[in-house]
């Protein structure tokens, strides 16, 4: 869906311009969990994953599969479901 | 997923513990995008996913629905698929 609605810009942004913005938005997210809007902040939330996938979009990156591929269903570093980590 | 393997860990680390890791991963995220290791860069996605997620579930916010709602095939400025906005 971000492919569809904002690939040509991203694409036009680039890398770098992208990246930015994606941690501008984090910033705005650590603001709202400051305050107790819960609709303010849940809107912070999808504009953060929103720029994650206009940054992966533009790299080629399917995000979903890069997530399955590291986290399915065990912990990377202790192989478990729960994560049993000790640290 | 996410709240399975790490709900419990999350909920102990807390609301700005998490948030705190999240900018971590988004660091990391930044320098991997200026190297050319691509199968790190996926992993990096994975893990600012995975934290955002963490950060979500430990407030009970429903990440998808709140992109859902939020991106719902067009730009929430100018209501278009694809986004035409000018700025």
């Amino acid at each position: 869906m971000m492919k569809q609605l904002y690939l040509k810009r991203d694409s036009k942004r680039g890398v770098e311009g992208t990246f930015n913005w994606l941690v501008d938005e984090v910033a705005e997210l650590g603001e709202e969990l400051k305050g107790c809007n819960r609709e303010a902040t849940e809107k912070e939330f999808a504009d953060v994953i929103a720029w994650l996938a206009s940054l992966a979009n533009i790299m080629g990156i399917d995000l979903e599969k890069a997530t399955a591929d590291k986290y399915s269903y065990k912990c990377p570093k202790c192989q478990s479901l729960p994560c049993s980590c000790t640290f």
